[in-house]
């Protein structure tokens, strides 16, 4: 049994300007501190430092910014694939939440599982990583996006 | 067809302080500026105002502000019905963006669908309110709450 | 603070014939003994009598049927909304087992909470129904339909 | 940065016989004509051959019979990891329906992801696999289980 896979194709050579523009025009990830790491051919990766202000009661970071994290980083991955004149929407995401995430920085590391004409699927593991550099898995999300065709990414 | 519905039973006669606090130690709440609304057996509210630090590349409120706002006002809901020695953690949490979240205010409308002695299940409907108080639909979350019996909630 | 509903609109004025034939086409549903038991606008009842061959391995409804039900549920209310001319798919579906699907029949009652141009969004909780005509939620299922444009719901 | 990735312990030596006693006492698995193919530690390999039985409207593997095999072979790649005197039971699953699930065979490829003291998570890709052995994911499903340390499997 063989399983096919996708060669990703980029129709916008421009996507890693692009990409960092929208992304630099979300108040809310300038707002938590967040950053892009890497870009690549259906590939996104995050990262936040911690600050006090992204805990949640115990110390570690927020469920909800993990969930925030891993449906950016996977809608950016999507965004890699779509063409200069398009724009994409979140349709849903869903995430679980698989151990605490605790540690010094956190990495958001989306990326493309299928990519249709309407919408693409991707996925993001989320990383706590600790002084000593070593990352544990603390959030799966998977993101559900739509493709929208009659217009670009600026407002 | 009769539907046999739970009465919600609230084992800590002081569960609003108790869930104020926890939701105060929160930094991430803070440094996004929720508030809790209200405060009911199995129902939490909570409510952000727009700010342009909570916005997407679209001038709307973030998607990933959305889900974090369903994640938590679903948890804080699941709070209502647990004992003062005991907490809970988020196992996992899914929300569809079914709408633009545009507008003044966000409200997220967190209640338990069911609550059971391990796990309990909340659903959050999350509103966009305009200056003219009219409320639309734009995120609908599911969470998955574990309740951790060795503990409170305190760090 | 008003929330605005939608009133449904139906503009297929024989969707009950068209749903009917599209289930009965489906070999699953009839390998299963399900049956829709009402149609309205946004609406889907299906129920399925227990069998042995519906069971997990501790006689109850299997989980997977479970699941089943809520995605068909939800997507056979989404199509009460389509023009004649179209179709539609499953995006995706995420079901919470939130009880044992214990009992002589399951209900499985979907409904619209959002119809959009392009994406419909729905949900479904899956009843058990014992001899005394309790009902029990064992179920609760978010449906996520694409509408097709450019077909009917034929092979 | 390095991801620390756990061995899977398997406490139960005789789990391969204890997990297809418990699939062969699962009326619905036999119904569908499911089989296991492959068992490992956290590994379950889960394959239903095309009947008219088991399609929806337009001939296709039923997306309600994807999700079923989403969730059982994720929940027995789980049952491998734990003691013969436990069981588990399903949280919540949840799948993406990436592309039609047509071909001659479907398989269910499910994997732990993380496996804790009370809650595991796992993921299932489902592949649809034609004639010429060429295989195509058509679904993508996550799935929390939760272990019953009380007693075994059996009804």
């Amino acid at each position: 049994m063989r399983v096919s896979t996708k060669e990703f194709h980029v129709p916008d050579p421009h996507y890693v300007e692009r990409i960092r523009d929208s992304f630099n025009r979300q108040g809310f990830m300038r707002h938590i501190g967040a950053r892009i790491e890497e870009l690549g051919p259906g590939r996104c990766v995050i990262a936040v430092d911690f600050r006090e202000e992204l805990a949640q009661q115990h110390g570690f970071f927020h469920g909800g910014l993990v969930g925030a994290l891993g449906d950016n980083a996977g809608a950016y991955a999507a965004f890699t694939l779509i063409h200069a004149n398009q724009s994409m929407l979140t349709v849903e995401y869903k995430i679980n939440l698989v151990a605490p995430a605790q540690g010094q920085t956190l990495w958001a590391v989306g990326e493309v599982v299928r990519a249709g004409r309407a919408l693409t699927v991707c996925q993001t593991r989320v990383l706590a990583v600790d002084d000593a550099k070593e990352a544990q898995l603390c959030g799966l999300a998977t993101v559900t996006m739509m493709t929208l065709t009659s217009r670009g990414d600026k407002k």
